[in-house]
């Protein structure tokens, strides 16, 4: 595999050499501040859905190009120009075509959550609306010191409907402080980001933020990918889940996850303090 | 509408000129520090059932008057002549008295959450038991520094039955100090509070608490109050189903929601930098 | 009831003179670190589900013996004979054999959280592995300020199985810090537990941490047993199921408990600012 | 109790002499074949409110007056003035206004649901759309030869949305048979519902089925009350419900039903072969 | 719109200029009895997503070419080549690319659930395995009289996977019978289907049967198209709910779609005894 | 294996040598009709457990000695000594030790299910109270043209609350009957029985009954035993799941059952129509 078959108009994917089994995707549009037009949530979850089975990958890290913004979201220009201009004049069927193109956006950020592999997002700047969404559907969010972040459908008239709402409550504890920025669409900072748990740690600039990102993805990357993969489905399982349900859909998980060679390789290396190597999955 | 249609005994409810849209609902019966007797809780429901679906409402502050207490929970010297006097002298006829009489209250509680407008909380002096269940079911909670928190039920020789136990966990991320605070009844205080994520905020007085309540829900007021109302509805839905529900349902909502006219008046303004304003709801 | 019926090879079960109704479990195996052979979890479930049911008490504390380590995990060199050595050499087979096996594990695991009584862990020194699917099974976590916490299992190859995956998500409100604990496997602090709200408290040493958990249990152990018990299991409940569900189902259980003879008694005792005293369950 | 406390417009409410403990409702607008008009679910809620905490009623039968129908629906002149006539003229207000016009609606038929005694329903000639809205929300359908029903709404231009969509495929086991009557709104009769499970049996006349549902309340009453209460509680949660969670409620449930002098009051007279009486509840 | 959109190797669809808006599915196999190779369950899924949102069709038929199948499910002789035959050799690698592999084969199955119009299939001769499958994924089920079902994956060493045991417990009441046939493998014929409840009718023979279909497909299209997709959505989402998130979920759904012209117009129609058209959806 | 391992009190248990691989169970106690004292439900568990992982066994038959009754269920005279004599003289402390006993019993009843191996009860004579219980535990229910079946409880003065309650409502699918049986304690016979889907099928005598329950048995116990035990287990699972869901947990089950040597053994059998064999499991 080679980036080559990354090939995009709005996102560039890279495979840093000095970080073994990492892609680093970039949404590349910083001469609009990284906003998103229809045609990027389709090539995002196109990239996401083929890193999910790429053999040569075990962890990946989401950034923005510029130094300006992660992503300020929606291209509202774009956006104010009606969602489904096609749509029938009556109010039903408007209803039943706002559903699907809303299904089908939901859908394309989702895939950065059933991605089979750990996916870090690293901030920085504006990060706004579709910015929330996004970085709630991957599984470590980073953000350097000048981050603004906002959940800021509210201020557009409308409820956020590709994420926020959904998977802010089980990202961040504090259920107080998740109402009153998705109900004020208050910008808020780094360090509150770091307070309320929404954010990982806080790192200098963006570049640092990034650095960072590529090291902690580098780490996940050297252990078992199938530890990884295990982990990440069955946390998000168990996170909507009873206990005991989270419980026994890991037994019948692991019945399988624990025959491979990758335990004893693991435990072997532990015990020798080698640094294991893992097979391609 | 007018303060006139809000006639209660035991409440307050006024709409403060200076901050339109926002109802302030007072617990007022400070001689007794707003210790709840049974009528109270129907007159509570009675209020939020009324300005869920008041047009002239955006937003909700809740305060209790006096100095010395937002509420100290039920009234014990009413409470301790028994609770279901009338039931017949069977354990198990008992129990269908006693079930019944917890499911009105806990309804009367519920009121608060199922008020469609977002409703915030500005608590002071002593908060205790039933303070909790009550302030659980409000969107946004605030404190004074002088507050002082307790579930206090298990003091009481029963585990708290009207809301506490249900939605502590779902505000609070730390499962382990709502465990703690639960099963000891020990007090805490307003910094404790903020440190775990029970309140989002901590001011000096009750006067500032109030204020601070009021201008953020005037800063509510300000919005959509379709958004306002969507993004109460969903948040509260989304923390009680998987990730996938919440997206099906916000799916279906918005396909409504998103026909309004405020949505394009909202980003109209937001491009030309002016202040939209919204048609009641 | 005495010390004698609770005799076991690798746990001590002390009855505290000074500490009423409290019962203080300890791993002994302290020549290993506490290291679990297959032996000590059979143990373990059997000293919870007897201690549940012991009307002599009424919560528990439970630590680990030795100056070095709370628990290091599962004894991996037992681990690396093969977990279950005489299945079929068919993965099918294999799979069945495995989860068996992990369904066993699994639930002597839960013994801790289907104890009727609340459970308080006091950790120290290395706590890896299996130390933290135990305490996510407890209800509140402590622990000395030489604590070296591990998600241990993605190191050795494979998703934690008996517990931390599914319970760690409902017990730290901050998703983001569980996923990367979990994916990178490395060690973290008293301090990072106190402040993602992993463990309520931090001591000073190992015997600092197991006296402030026999006075927080002492506490628990004078109020009311039903209230405890009624709390524990409502509060384990409501974490899995919807505010909804919760409050009904805190409805029906409340129906027989709030008939106790504790409940008055405690008003009365609150009144009269008496201690109260409650009979054996 | 007497039937004077039970005086309604559009319903009649009797007890009759020779069947102890049984309320017999009637939908008493027989010259518009019992058609529904806004008023007439208000009434329906009300009364099997009050007849849910009436300890003088242990069952309940519920038929339609006149020859011709137990109910042809909606009042359709009545609705097609508009459901919901003072609603804002934006397609998403109109969506509020309508969601919470439909929440009520439902609200009152689940009444029947609710009510915490056994309820059946005896139904003749016509019974269409909300006919089988509210028979799937009691706990038995009765009817004579001469039925006719239908899922009528699709033929109204929308989905049934008051009960039956929710309901019939939990009564009725055939899905495919659910599918078909909902999306055709063709006619069915006594026969067919017969063999598909939506009836129970099959009467001459109105008379016979309204006898055979006096009869079968009769024998319902004679029973333990808090039997029966607990019965159809408890298998209502269950068809909503995993078997696992149904045994754990039913468990705590029954924690205190099981104390009840009832218990004892009929294992003795089966033994003794004698009739037991109950204390009223 | 017109066939030619509709161009596939495995598959006919043809749109009956005698049934307006009724497209007509066949799985054009027949030499091999119409046993499914992997490219035609994608073929399939790419037919039903089609027809989803093609606002030309309102109601599909679903039916076998040829006389002798409707299908014989999965061709045995490709599935035997082996299922994922470049999954690397490691037991748990191994599962991760068959755990891809039957998600991508439910998935395509699932199409037919998930399309937005009724499905009727129509099933003659041998039906087989994948048959069932597919058949309790489609909204109402036909057969001739000489045809041959059969849940024949037991008798090829594994559990069914792509549907039939996750839906047939919810399209057949008769649980006992379910697992009956899914444990015995064993054949059963159009009586015994028709008995239980697995088909709505049975046919004299293949054409008899697609004509009855397609009469019945007819009668769903020149109904309101809003009324079939929102009845045909609420109905699967009942099934898979509690009644309450039934209702909640229904009111949602409706507050949009009872603001259609068509619920005028049927009722219009009704009253006047007219047959209503329709707008395009 | 052999039936010396097998050993009880109440129960006798064979391996029929014409019958490979069945394990036929019977209730013992014929001079009182099979009556069940606490003792037989903890045998009964205990057997079904260690049939559960015997690899000599792939399906089960449970029937009852003596002509005159399957079960006649509780032991009347033996419970009305009362359940829990030893329980403390307080409302809420009875209902924790009913509690805790109801559990045990249903957790004894629930063995039947959680036994891995399908299991087929054959009843005849009376059936009473726990025989509709253990019954709805069971896979596949046959029955004795003189059967006389009663779900007992209500006429005793409770609700059933070992299983019927939460399982009959998912074994038969017309909820009308279900409740009407529940709510009137009456007898049903073997035609009704089978018209409803209670049982599957109804044979002349109690020998005829067991022979076919066997042979039903040993169809069973000639397939792959991984399919077998993969099929109960995923038809239980998808009972109580939504279909996406059941998808998903049969996706991850069969990742590691599609790898046995069972599946190319029985394909390969299958196309040379040969008889295949199944190594142990």
């Amino acid at each position: 595999m080679d980036s080559q078959s990354y090939n995009f108009q709005y996102f560039t994917v890279r495979f840093p050499s000095d970080h073994q089994y990492v892609a680093h995707v970039e949404i590349n549009r910083p001469e609009k501040m990284n906003a998103f037009v229809e045609a990027m949530w389709h090539e995002m979850s196109q990239i996401f859905t083929q890193l999910s089975s790429d053999p040569s990958v075990r962890s990946i890290v989401l950034s923005g190009a510029g130094e300006r913004a992660f992503t300020t979201g929606l291209d509202v220009k774009a956006a104010s120009q009606g969602l489904t201009p096609d749509a029938p004049n009556d109010p039903a069927r408007k209803a039943v075509h706002l559903r699907r193109y809303i299904g089908v956006f939901q859908d394309c950020i989702s895939a950065v959550e059933r991605c089979e592999k750990p996916v870090i997002v690293a901030m920085h700047g504006f990060a706004l609306g579709l910015a929330v969404d996004l970085s709630t559907a991957a599984d470590v969010r980073l953000c350097s010191r000048d981050v603004q972040f906002s959940v800021k459908e509210a201020d557009l008239g409308f409820a956020a409907d590709i994420g926020t709402l959904s998977r802010l409550p089980k990202v961040v504890g504090h259920f107080g402080w998740v109402k009153e920025v998705a109900l004020t669409a208050r910008t808020f900072g780094a360090e509150e980001a770091l307070r309320v748990g929404f954010v990982n740690n806080v790192y200098g600039s963006r570049q640092d933020t990034v650095s960072a990102a590529l090291k902690m993805a580098a780490l996940m990357a050297s252990k078992s990918p199938l530890a990884m993969q295990s982990t990440k489905e069955i946390l998000n399982y168990s996170r909507d889940h009873t206990v005991e349900e989270g419980l026994r859909y890991t037994a019948v998980w692991n019945s399988a996850a624990l025959q491979s060679k990758d335990v004893s390789a693991a435990m072997l290396s532990g015990l020798q303090k080698r640094t294991p190597t893992f097979e391609k999955l």
